[in-house]
């Protein structure tokens, strides 16, 4: 069902309104009054007759019509019986201010599953409970309170805690940014972020969807609707509750458990969301999103009446990773006629202290025009001469005029641009308070646009031998094994296509080293146990055996030693296995996020790389390109690129070996973590080996 | 001299002063009079009798004394006489506001370095030229153009960009952060960022120096001045142009070549400077640093009034690496006692969103005594029933009372707090607009201490044989070298107490096999020519020699290869060379920055590390402290302590190693670069090797 009834309702009733100023329940009705709602408002209170001029009503029923939003800020223990009094009369959309549900234990969980029940059962969407309220600035719905109706703009905005949707609204007044709604989601009862953002995503008004999330209710749904949404509208989120201390206040807070921040990463990555490490940093983004248009390039350009901030900026656009714009020679020889002789008509081009609005409109159009520039930022310090003002008013001018190019403006100080800066703001300039913001604004942009424009997600089906490890995973599953063993392992990692090293077990010297002579020299011996995971580290592996004698020799003291490690290990042998090419050697691994799914891993090989945690992520199923993406953000990608002249390795049988493990996880959702490790890759047109797995099951 | 006269001057002549409002010359004495200034105020100009009020005289001569300080608005050429009007009649300190000098190019550096050349002849001290001006503000001051007199506080500002001072100056005012003194350094033609490091260092008024600089004039006696004044007071800087990009904007701006990245940051770390990456940033800190004290360790507790925000916080404290405070017993128990049930006791402690003052207060002083918390962060969002004002008094009393532990605030909102925020201010408790701001202030705090309490440096000399290296390097220097040889370079190092692989040169594949059974196998052989820098580029390395006959191979390929790839090298013979012992190959190297001098070099070796850039550097000359903080600095330190099970390497011989280095380029400044690489080190207790070496020389 669609969320319409709480933005744009006809009537709105309020369940315990008020007649006393500060309570909740007058604080609403007033909010809605002030806001200039203009369709019917009905109090409901048993023991007023009329409040704010406005008739109260003794319940719902006696309203004799149901209004289209009903707003419940009576005590949490009489919610039930005011939602019953809500499916009676045909109401369809309920917001629970009232506090005192899961969040305060077992007793007001049990409460909000009442309020949930009745809901379900008569078709009702809630917002809430233990919530602010919700707001929508063009149909004038203030049901919230929170203060006034905020200024009306393009930000959706979501937030998980009230008091923080609170703390916003305030600071958005007064730095005149705004909102085409804004929802308090409480305890997501009934409506969640999903809902939410599936809503604001269908809002024509709504330009940018920003939040606050503290935890996420359904994963995978998330990022499906999540990354069709973000193809439309940016997505800006903070999401709290990351890190180890974060998370545990997280869960005393909302008694819900907060994903990790490994999945979150992910996900916001695969569904193209842009993370706002503070409210400040969404609401630099935000502004811009919400009235500029995306910039169609990396390069910046730089105009200021100050040589001091034009090379902060400079500073900036270098350290994001940005390119420092270079003029064309035309814009330079523009510039150079008719700017003063003194001014810099490079970038970043300074128009000099003494610059007045005709200058800056000047220098902004030309630089606008040039073909390298890609975003234009406008830096003024406020000196002498200087008109913040009427250099607003140009810019302002200029960007409606020409709306292709983003324009991004820091005016610095505070009383002497003040002006200035409102005019900017009114004029959908975003207004930044230091180079360094605006720059980082500029970066977010560009990453989205880059994100936008990633090819079309198309996940490649190897053709495998599904049966065979269905077999395998489903006979260890009897046998309630967990771990599946070393050569299961290997069988069901060939049935995806892999190619593992070729050996088989033997249980005594001269066995191991018969085999060893079919396979060919040189070889390596693994010590064969189902209780020895990590085989190194009790000196259960010897790696390039040459001779049979060599071979026996470690045969025998695998045997003689191993047991007085491990004195309860069941041995079984030990693997005799044919030794890989050279190459280098990486690392696949897969772990099963309880909310989200398949988390993918890649890392290079080695000790180093251990102590660097230099590993990437990413969600199954992944494409070509993703799987190509996850080499590429390892910091040590270059080492398979080939350095110092060294050769490279095929990158591309890297990528095909993720995208084969991808299918194998997706098809498989028993397989809960699994490494491929190593995994060794030869220069171009080798076949690399799958040297040893280590897969886990469990019943789904 | 020191600069009291421009700080705390009797009487102040304004030689310029207009009676045309907007005009500099008017400012500047408007804003004289506006401040207040006790003494006596000589406008200078002969077309007036009176401006405001005061009497005019024609030029500086008819004043009959000799104004304490003299500021000087004139127009550029005219400034060389006014200069020689000062030094006539004993003038001592002038500020030249007027721009015109050397940024402007060859004509006007000629004038400057007329107006410097008065200045030393008559013993003037000159702020400026091309500057904003100077203010004090409790000695009433304001000779300058930004506006009304700041604020009385804590902070003393110097800025190299004038444009970039009027904005901080604007922004401050409306912030309420207070300043002791503020100065527009201008050109630097007399005293620059040292001076006034110096006398803000000594001024008791001045908590804190803060800066914005774009160049530093003496990178040496910057670096020990820093270091001293840092001990006592935290210095703040901005530095720009630190970039490409920047850099190549700063050059274009003042004139002043910018130092190199990796050397500021050496000097910032060496001396102790927190550096600032943007005004807000700067502000952040400053406002900390000036009025609370420093905290005694890095354990960080959080009241709120709402879970959001502190969640963010909790997440904030971890990402930096400062510690989430674990409240004792005892205090949980207290709060426990007095807070509702519903109240989270433990960190961060949330008094709920009906929270009054005296909730606050409680909670404040319960938490103040907790041995286990160092710094306390309060947190508030406005809520229906916040009392912000009320809450921001309990803060300022408690904070004032019991002046031990640092108190930081971050009010959330605008309008709803501002009367809150304003008390705050006033009380000297820094207030932040976001949980991540007040962090990241503490982190800095919390890095200040450490420094603080660093061990004290003391620089360990080696005995040495230092007359062989002047030898060798003289020699070298007589006959043009640039580069000296292997064998030179070997012999250096030996001198200086590095151990080098024993070895010597063959020019016949028989001599070859003949030293390499003297030295014993294994050995090396490395091509022998003063043309080639990159032996293993030409392959001219050969390692793990075996036998005569595998020595002789190597070495007659070499001879028949080489010199295809090369045929304009002459080539002198192989050295043959022993094997080093197994172990860790780190590298060693020194570049000698033309500004701050020799900046040591450490990184792990191998090519992965040149992949990662994973190296550090540290100015000459090295504590033994130091030298270790340069191995720990790297992100694969880990390597060399062990990892899985792998014994570690010697730290201490490393560490060792790099001293000797650290005395070698400190004793010979004609080295300008040199690598030590690899240095090969193995377990605890061997000795390590210094296996290859590259000394480049200039004559100094």
């Amino acid at each position: 069902m669609s969320l319409d009834l709480f933005f744009n309702p006809r009537s709105v009733a309020i369940v315990g309104a008020s007649r006393e100023k500060g309570k909740v329940g007058y604080e609403i009705l007033k909010n809605m009054i002030d806001a200039g709602f203009p369709g019917d408002i009905y109090p409901v209170n048993p023991k007023a007759d009329t409040i704010e001029g406005l008739k109260c009503f003794p319940n719902l029923d006696s309203i004799g019509t149901a209004p289209d939003l009903v707003i419940i800020v009576i005590p949490a223990k009489f919610v039930p019986s005011a939602m019953e009094d809500c499916a009676k009369i045909g109401v369809k959309a309920v917001v629970v201010i009232t506090a005192g549900f899961k969040e305060i234990g077992p007793e007001g969980l049990a409460l909000e599953q009442k309020v949930s029940h009745i809901a379900r059962q008569s078709g009702i969407r809630v917002i809430g409970p233990n919530c602010l309220g919700v707001i929508e600035t063009t149909n004038k719905v203030n049901a919230c309170f929170g203060g006034d109706l905020p200024i009306k703009g393009g930000i959706g905005y979501l937030s998980q805690s009230g008091a923080l949707l609170a703390a916003i609204l305030d600071m958005a007044n007064s730095r005149g940014i705004g909102f085409s709604r804004l929802v308090s989601i409480g305890n997501k009862s009934d409506v969640d972020e999903l809902d939410l953002i599936r809503s604001f995503g269908e809002d024509p008004k709504t330009k940018v969807i920003a939040g606050y999330l503290e935890s996420i209710t359904d994963g995978t749904a998330f990022v499906t609707l999540a990354e069709q949404i973000s193809q439309k509208k940016p997505i800006l989120l903070m999401k709290s509750g990351s890190t180890g201390a974060g998370a545990k206040a997280a869960s005393s807070h909302t008694g819900s458990m907060a994903g990790s921040e490994t999945a979150y990463g992910c996900i916001f990555t695969r569904a193209g969301i842009i993370r706002c490490g503070s409210i400040k940093i969404q609401f630099d983004y935000a502004q811009a999103f919400a009235s500029q248009p995306l910039p169609k390039g990396p390069s910046v350009a730089v105009i200021t009446n100050a040589g001091g901030p034009g090379i902060m900026a400079a500073d900036a656009i270098e350290q994001q990773g940005l390119t420092f714009a270079k003029l064309s020679e035309d814009t330079i020889k523009k510039l150079a006629e008719k700017l003063p002789a003194a001014a810099n008509v490079h970038n970043p081009v300074d128009v000099l202290g003494d610059a007045l609005a005709d200058r800056y409109q000047f220098a902004l159009d030309v630089v606008m025009a040039d073909p390298n520039v890609d975003t234009i930022l406008v830096l003024l310090t406020p000196q002498a001469m200087t008109d913040a003002t009427e250099t607003a008013e140009a810019i302002v001018n200029t960007s409606k005029q020409k709306h292709e190019k983003p324009i991004l403006a820091c005016f610095l100080g505070a009383g002497k641009i003040r002006d200035g800066v409102k005019i900017l703001r009114q004029g959908g300039i975003p207004q930044y308070d230091s180079p360094e913001g605006a720059v980082a604004t500029i970066k977010a942009m560009s990453e989205y646009v880059r994100w936008k424009a990633r090819p079309k997600r198309v996940v490649k089906l190897f053709s495998v031998n599904r049966r065979k490890v269905e077999n395998i995973i489903e006979r260890n599953l009897r046998a309630s094994n967990r771990e599946i063993g070393e050569m299961e392992s290997k069988e069901i990692l060939e049935a995806y296509g892999f190619v593992t090293p070729k050996g088989s077990i033997a249980t005594t010297a001269e066995q191991a080293a018969n085999i060893a002579k079919q396979l060919g020299y040189p070889v390596v011996l693994k010590i064969w146990s189902p209780d020895i995971l990590h085989k190194s580290d009790v000196g259960g592996v010897k790696i390039g055996l040459t001779s049979a004698k060599e071979v026996m020799d470690a045969f025998d003291l695998m045997m003689y030693r191993i047991p007085k490690k491990k004195p309860d290990a069941e041995i079984l042998g030990v693997l005799v296995q044919e030794m890989c090419g050279s190459g280098k050697e990486v690392i696949f691994g897969m772990n099963r996020d309880p909310q989200f799914g398949s988390l993918m891993m890649f890392g290079m090989g080695g000790t180093m790389v251990e102590v660097l945690k230099d590993v990437s992520f990413y969600l199954a199923p992944i494409t070509q390109d993703e799987a190509k993406q996850m080499l590429v953000s390892t910091r040590t990608y270059k080492m398979l690129t080939g350095v110092r002249g060294e050769k490279g390795v095929d990158i591309d049988s890297i990528a095909e070996g993720l995208q084969r493990l991808s299918q194998l996880v997706t098809e498989f959702p028993q397989i809960q973590e699994m490494d491929i490790n190593p995994y060794v890759v030869g220069p171009q047109g080798t076949t690399p080996v799958a040297v040893d797995a280590r897969i886990s099951v469990e019943k789904v």
